[in-house]
C-alpha cells in the first residue's frame, strides 16, 4: 500500500489545487498556457521596457526576464493544447482553431522563439543597447506567432 | 540608430502585452507568479489524478508534466515578489506578508520543489506506480510553502 498517498496530502493538493483554480472556470490547461503568456509578457514588457528606456536598465532583472524566457519556451507543449479549448469553444480564449489544423508548424514557433531568447540571454547582462539590440528578433518571434495563432482584439 | 525598435514592432509588442494583461488589474508580476501557480497546480492535478487512478495513467502526459514541475521551479525569482504586493496589499492575492520577511526562505523553497520534481521526472515514464511512489514528496514540498506562505481559503 506504498503507493497510495496519505488522505491528508491528498486533501492538501487539493484544496491547493482548488485554490489555484479559484476564480475563473475555464479548463486546467487553459488557465496553464494563459499563465504562462503573462510570464512571456511579463519578461518581454521587462525587457523592452528596458529597450526603450522606460524602466531603468538593471542587469539582473534584465538576465533573469531573458533567462525566464527560455525557460519558458523551453517548455513541453503536451496537455496544453487538447482539443475543444480554441476561440471557438470558449469563452475569454483567442487561441485561434488554426492551432489545431496546423499543430506542427504551431508547436514550431516556440523553437523559433527559444532561439531568440537564448540570443538575449547570451546579452541581457550586458548593459541597455545590448538588450534593446536583441529585441527585435525576439518581438518578431512572438509576432509571428501571435498574428497566425491569436486572435486580435480589433 | 540600430538600437531603436521600429515603430511598428513596440506597438505589436505593446499590442500583445496589453491583451495578456487584460481582465485584471493585478501588476504584472502578480498575474506572472499566479500564472506560474497556475502552471504547477495543472502539473501536480494531472500527475496526482493518475497516481490516484482518477486519470488514465499516460506515460508522455506524466513526463511532459514532471518535466514543467522541473523548469518551473527553477525559474529564477528575481522579479515576481515585488514590495506592496502581498496579500495585505492588494486584493485577490495570496501570498502572505511572511514572505518578504523571510525571502531566502522562501526562494529556498523552490529548490526543495525542484529536488523532488526532478525526482518525479525520473520515473515518470516508468508507469503509474512509479508516479505515485513520488506524489508524498512531491505534494509536500507544496505543502510546506504553501502552508507558511499562502492565505488559505478558511
Amino acid at each position: 500500500m506504498r503507493y497510495l498517498l496519505p488522505a491528508a496530502l491528498i486533501l492538501a493538493l487539493g484544496a491547493g489545487f482548488a485554490q489555484s483554480q479559484g476564480g475563473s472556470d475555464k479548463p486546467a490547461p487553459v488557465k496553464a498556457r494563459q499563465g504562462i503568456m503573462q510570464n512571456y509578457a511579463f519578461s518581454i514588457g521587462t525587457l523592452g521596457g528596458m529597450a526603450k528606456g522606460e524602466v531603468e536598465y538593471d542587469a539582473q532583472a534584465a538576465q533573469a526576464a531573458a533567462d525566464r524566457l527560455v525557460a519558458l519556451s523551453s517548455l513541453p507543449q503536451t496537455g496544453y493544447w487538447p482539443e475543444g479549448t480554441s476561440s471557438d469553444d470558449l469563452e475569454g480564449v483567442k487561441a485561434l482553431p488554426a492551432i489545431w489544423e496546423n499543430m506542427d508548424d504551431f508547436t514550431s514557433g516556440f523553437d523559433t522563439l527559444n532561439e531568440a531568447a537564448m540570443a538575449m540571454a547570451d546579452v541581457a547582462s550586458d548593459g541597455q543597447q545590448a538588450v534593446a539590440g536583441q529585441m527585435q528578433p525576439l518581438g518578431k518571434s512572438c509576432g509571428a506567432c501571435h498574428e497566425d495563432y491569436q486572435m486580435s482584439d480589433d
